[in-house]
């Protein structure tokens, strides 16, 4: 930083037997997004009694530039204060490589690839790192050095939250039934497109790895996922239902084989789904103080309101109202709405599943 | 503003019969305190099937600047965002006004003591408004231009929220009685010094006329009084509380006789009081993630724990402990909580009764 | 906005006499960048005097949500507030839009092609403005709104500013020959790649149906031209530099025949070019406060120092110098830098013309 | 900070022969204004060529929390970003501390004056440090700290700037004389009120038991001296400048005794003063653009324009115009203005000597 503080990040690693699959969890790349450091705080406890069979990672305060940076009484989080650009969406991603590697090693056995493949990414990224006489802005660089580390792991969970919350998951499509694993009761399955988050960045290589190999007639499964955990509402820390969610990741641990059988076992519940491209945004009509109203997580009818805005500016006016309600003509399941109250014409005011399904 | 926009207000005024006090009602002085919208909202609803003995004078949004200043989700409330100044110290106050009144009329009536003192400290304000060669700052000009309709009220409410925070009352230590006409289990009784609020600015010029004239031997009472009503947390409209607040408001008017009695009485409830100077800012000790502990509104005892304060940075740590629990060795009643987990050394964490009594 | 108010945008319209190509100018869609705002100021004296030949259109304060948000003492200009997207890269874009045209009109008429192809893209945009059950963000409804103007014209200038900069033009590849009608002696040639802003968005389709008439052996030329006007520097408003600015503007307008003769000539001046590929940013390599050494505009040598950073934490550090001097190793051409002295690793110190050319 | 990242600042102590007084320089309490860490750079290395009579500590980046706040692209500095408190407001005045103290030491000797009026100074910060059973703010901690080491000075420069700004001084009524040792033309004489600014937290004490003690008949000059140097610019670094300025500063520590004489002299020039209380802000009558014209430092007469403000909205408006020009019915020195053309109505637009004469 300008007056020359260094700003690192604490890395705890844990090894395990070397007999599970090696597993890398990061919280708080986004700085209003804190909860994921208390899950972190609960799963060092939790571990303590559990027996690793692959290594495990955890990594508190990912973002340190993000999570210091305080806006007023609240933390800037989802982006660089400079640039405007999401601190989840610059991570690094060469769609070159699989086709690249295959053509390099169209015979080779399934663990040299999987070690080889992995050095070609490393490599990749040390090349953007550490080669680049123009610089590297400032969120490439945290970007690349979390990346280093995620890519060394075969199941990777980055923990988020949402603005006011409630809990989902972000799923890779071939890892669909992965997701029954958690204590989320809502799934949005992504396809292998990168669009600059962590998730993507660790398991579109191996998809496109996976496809490239297909395609010369070679059925390979690397057995690599990566979720994007909403853990729920940013600006909160509680740590009772942090120890709630880190029981439900080792519960994913559990049954991936990284620890050792120990009676985590995901709730009976049901579980919603829907695709990337059918989680939509509603953006507020028209600006005005809005009361929420739709509660998270259930099927809302067609036609039910999902908020009222209050425009106290039209009370009193003949041809308006002061309270507008907002409805959609078709089911959804509201998932999360913005922080606050007040908002322009355009603002995001809900997430929602649209043509969902149960998992 | 810089583009030329021009940001009105609506106010809102209703003729009552002109037998009882008049009423002056603002919301929002603070751009992300918006619930006392909605309550002005309800109580236009509610005024409509009510018989108004005094004249009402309602303004939401009264500070549009503010109410309109984003910054990223949030909005910046409580201070103008160029120079840091609170919204809510702008106003003016004259402390020579009583004295030089009392030595021109000594002897006169109260009726024209009444009318002649407001037109006073009315011209005082426009003296300020309008004859001043340098100029005045934004949030004088929007401070004085509210301070000129609340002036010509006997009763005043400025409607705020806190951060994250319990309904409480800021009551003129001489109006203490009428503190339990609302249905608020805390009350702040302020002493007669001017610190820029609005409250102040309206209630101090009388004390100060009253006790001026009681340093002659006169002993008046020209019964005004003002509140600075807390309604709960900051950032969220939810207009079916705001309903159960409008009706608290309607039974302090009805009890001042500013409407015709209609049945609205206040709770029965413990009612806790601790004048200003016990109203203590906790400030958190180190820089960390909070996890806010603490209920609202209950004493709680001296040794147990306000809050916890997560340091993931200290785990693993021999001489040192990721959990800090913050506590304090007297009892004290938490009101208000900061609005994010995420704090430096010295952010205010807590607002709290220290030396409460029963009102 | 949350008040109620609304935002509005003043448009000037100038009736030409129809034989010269129509004109589209607007300036402040990112709201530092006020500086446009003097230049059609000065536009509009100036051409109170001169022979219109097409229409033109001028549009002041194009954003004004960004140019009356405040952030401190200064305007958040480049990005949405909330959302962190850039003002200037919500332009509309359908790239299917020109191959479905030229199929539907291999064999029509140049004139009717002009006229239609414009209509196909109105609706497009109006599809995108009015018919989407889910709402639009505030950046891209604002931007929509400009397009649909935009669209309508032959020409159109988008008039910016850097940080802190000199002058400089962004130019459509096709378009080189134009750069020079203009007093900037930088140009920054752009390809026929949508990027978001508005002079890609009103260009590129017309690039695109060359192309895709070309590809069934038409040559067809529409004489469509965008340029993104980099005025300077941002914070600033000069009105006699944008005196200077609106001449130059009127040579370019004299010299595609939008305004009759008067005159108007470009300075005989070195020019430089450089490809869009080869406009590098140069990112800090460390934290610390910024001496800013390179002159703007002139090749600085290989070696050359670009800047030196303080950092005083180094100072009597026995392996560390205080003062750190940053070159490359290649001849660059500095054509801007950020807008503070304070800066973190990663930031953007240096926008800069590599491999430049003599256009 | 919130990820347990301590902040720390570099102090630079230099011993001197103790034969002059002791010297305290800090820069860049306000996060925006950092020429002074350039001038403490330059101080360092002149220093080395210097025979010190009294001891110099130098505090370079004083305030780190404010100097690594970005807020967008720039610095936020003037205040706490969370409470909105100037960070140059926080420092602590008892001001019953001098009469107290006369009451128990009214015959002493000068000398054990001096250093036990010191000592009841620094315990008394002492106990706002460390026995607060409530805490601190974030402001009054950094402020304390810096205020325990300026204490132990006699002679003490703040060093800051201006948004956009010409040098000037803020120097004690009874130093006066002092100010001309400073290569610097407009200095504000400013009374013994503290205000809550680190100049007066050091000086008005000693001025206090000044007159203490004249008031028992003892006439003692304890020859302390503080000012606020204002260098110019925020958010500018420029070494070459802060060679000069450093060079101004031994001027004045020569003259005071502080070091050997070396040749160091001020500069003859006309020096202009004003009182505090002369020292006007204006403010800007309308929103709009400005464009600055006054220059700095010379009279500007009766009726000359500060600025013109442009106002495009009313461009074609028969009863207004797009250009405002900004006069004043006195002769003025104007010091600095505000730092973006972009301002509402009431924004601080210049800050202006009136009454001024010369020193």
């Amino acid at each position: 930083m300008a007056s020359g503080v260094e700003l690192t990040v604490p890395v705890y690693r844990i090894k395990g037997r070397g007999t599970g699959p090696s597993v890398y969890i990061q919280a708080n790349i986004h700085g209003a997004e804190v909860q994921g450091n208390a899950v972190i705080y609960q799963l060092l406890e939790l571990l303590q009694k559990q027996t690793l069979l692959g290594d495990i990672t955890l990594v508190p305060y990912a973002n340190p530039v993000g999570c210091n940076h305080k806006n007023g009484e609240y933390t800037l989080g989802r982006f660089d204060p400079i640039t405007g650009v999401n601190w989840n969406r610059m991570y690094h991603f060469n769609d070159e490589l699989a086709k690249q590697f295959v053509e390099q090693y169209p015979d080779t056995d399934v663990d040299t690839i999987r070690s080889e493949f992995r050095r070609w990414m490393l490599d990749d990224i040390d090349e953007q790192l550490d080669h680049n006489i123009f610089g590297l802005t400032t969120g490439r660089r945290i970007a690349y050095q979390l990346q280093r580390m995620a890519l060394q792991a075969d199941l990777v969970l980055d923990l988020h939250t949402g603005p006011i919350s409630s809990k989902h998951l972000y799923c890779p499509e071939y890892a669909k039934n992965s997701a029954s694993y958690f204590n989320i009761p809502h799934t949005i399955l992504i396809p292998n497109d990168f669009a600059g988050a962590l998730d993507e960045a660790t398991f579109c290589p191996w998809w496109d790895l996976t496809q490239a190999y297909q395609a010369i007639g070679r059925k390979l499964d690397f057995n690599k996922e990566s979720f994007t955990v909403e853990l729920g509402s940013q600006e909160l820390i509680d740590l009772d239902e942090a120890l709630v969610d880190a029981k439900s990741i080792l519960g994913y641990l559990q049954a991936k084989g990284a620890i050792a059988a120990n009676g985590f076992a995901p709730d009976a519940m049901v579980r919603y789904g829907c695709m990337l491209k059918d989680y939509k945004v509603f953006y507020s009509p028209m600006g005005g103080m809005v009361d929420y109203l739709a509660e998270f997580g259930e099927p809302l009818p067609a036609g039910q309101p999902l908020a009222r805005i209050l425009r106290m500016d039209n009370y009193s006016e003949a041809d308006s109202d002061p309270l507008h309600y907002l409805t959609l003509d078709q089911t959804v399941i509201p998932i999360l709405h913005f922080a606050s109250a007040s908002v322009n014409q355009g603002t995001e005011l809900y997430k929602l599943f649209s043509n969902y399904f149960e998992l």
